[in-house]
């Protein structure tokens, strides 16, 4: 019997925060002032959406738990160090995240960018440890495709792109489609298919999982650019219309209203369509992509 | 026969640099000013010492050589990433590197923060790359020790206590120790150990060329406070004095020239002692720890 969305998306994040609480209180000889911004940036925030997706679709199989946690948490952990350096002054010059000062607001640029930094590398140093015979090539698989997904391909190519697609007159639907798959489709679709390694499932399901995190993705981005329209500060926790603001073009702005509607409609029909060989084991997924494509905020 | 030192690191130079070559060239969707940014921080760059302790470490066993290089590669990414970010205006502020502008400099500010991200995420892509049953559990251990060795307790948090010490208007000896056995010397020390993972050595062969990497790396890092004080731009490719223009306390400034020439040779006596066991095998080594401590750049 599954629990229902909320339920499970409060239990991954009540998880999460439990599991960096731990990993950012280990007695090592990392600085404190380093540890106070890496917790700053990590605790208290966000939906736990990947961790979440990491739970339900693992869910669908045999996996082993304490795997399923590390693999949540890691993922949590690239996707920290993303915001933050994200929010810098030279790049989004975001001041405001979640209702509070940025990271480099609260302390400085260069212990933001270090705090990322080491968000990072606590991520596959996650990834790599407890290893053993039975699930070593499971933990290389997971390494290897959220280092694929987090970087030149993946996350950061994304955001260069999107750098860059601030400087170009007229960019196109294409090209902001190319740079969401990367900037957060590519870690989404891995959280959602991470189930499918840890539960050892075949390729096919594998495959499905990847389709569903896919359009879950870019339905994630696409509802952000539709609230960014009509939302405001206070459901945000950050600046709305930031985006108008500046000019930038983006799915919503390229397609207009009407059409990015029905493109979100489209996205939740392939995402359930992609989750129809789980039957209703995948209620959980099922109610996933209802929330990310009729949320409020 | 072993090869002698100086041909041992043209030779692991030149591999890095091919190996850095064929990985920046892979045709996936990474953006090209990506790329490019990623290449001008990494190709035709510094001794590569990194990668030739890996070599000449593994040089003692019977080591898998694409692991050999593997490592070697992942290693001196994450030196790249570490050197852009350390160059960036909000820490070092550094311009030049190696006689030519830093990355910051050549492109932006934020190009440079994301080249370093990619390159710090390539490193684990590459260590989790080609697994098999016979080598995952070896391979998982790597990317362990690699990120411990970058992360908070090693390179990323020596990094904040480098920049805390500048605020520090009296910091003693051992601060500086720590600073620099996290900040530099903890991915020496695993360079240097890394050979003897690979090669399956016991534990014993293990801890000593540890303590040799840490001998070494903090010799390193003595002889560039040392020339720093008596350098010239021609030589070093960078700014001399700069350590005494800026009043930042180094492992000199708080011994003084004559004991921290005497504490050099200390380190060079305790790095030759680690490598009794070895034998000739490793005179490569002993002329390393001979160049570290002797070189005039």
């Amino acid at each position: 019997m599954m629990k229902d969305f909320q339920t499970q998306l409060e239990h991954a994040a009540s998880q999460i925060e439990k599991d960096l609480k731990t990993k950012l209180a280990e007695r090592d000889e990392a600085p404190e002032s380093l540890l106070e911004a890496m917790r700053y940036a990590s605790l208290d925030g966000g939906k736990r959406f990947r961790p979440f997706l990491v739970h339900a679709t693992a869910a669908l199989f045999q996996a082993d738990e304490q795997l399923v946690r590390d693999t949540a948490l890691a993922i949590e952990c690239i996707h920290c160090y993303s915001l933050i350096h994200d929010d810098l002054p030279s790049m989004d010059n975001d001041e405001l995240r979640r209702g509070r000062p940025t990271l480099w607001k609260f302390t400085d640029e260069a212990t933001a960018i270090l705090a990322g930094d080491s968000l990072q590398t606590m991520a596959f140093e996650i990834l790599s440890t407890n290893a053993t015979l039975s699930n070593g090539l499971m933990k290389l698989e997971l390494i290897n495709e959220l280092a694929v997904a987090a970087g030149k391909a993946g996350m950061v190519g994304g955001q260069i792109r999107d750098m860059a697609a601030e400087n170009n007159d007229d960019p196109q639907f294409a090209d902001i489609l190319l740079i969401h798959s990367q900037k957060t489709g590519a870690l989404i679709t891995f959280a959602a298919s991470a189930g499918a390694i840890i539960g050892g499932a075949d390729n096919t399901s594998k495959e499905a999982l990847k389709l569903y995190g896919q359009k879950l993705g870019l339905a994630f981005q696409l509802k952000d650019d539709l609230l960014d329209v009509v939302g405001n500060s206070k459901d945000l926790g950050k600046t709305p219309g930031k985006d108008a603001d500046v000019g930038k073009a983006t799915l919503v702005s390229t397609l207009g209203a009407g059409k990015a509607e029905l493109f979100l409609n489209n996205l939740k029909d392939g995402a359930l369509y992609a989750l129809k060989p789980f039957g209703e084991k995948a209620d959980t997924l099922r109610e996933a992509i209802t929330f990310v494509c009729e949320r409020d905020r």
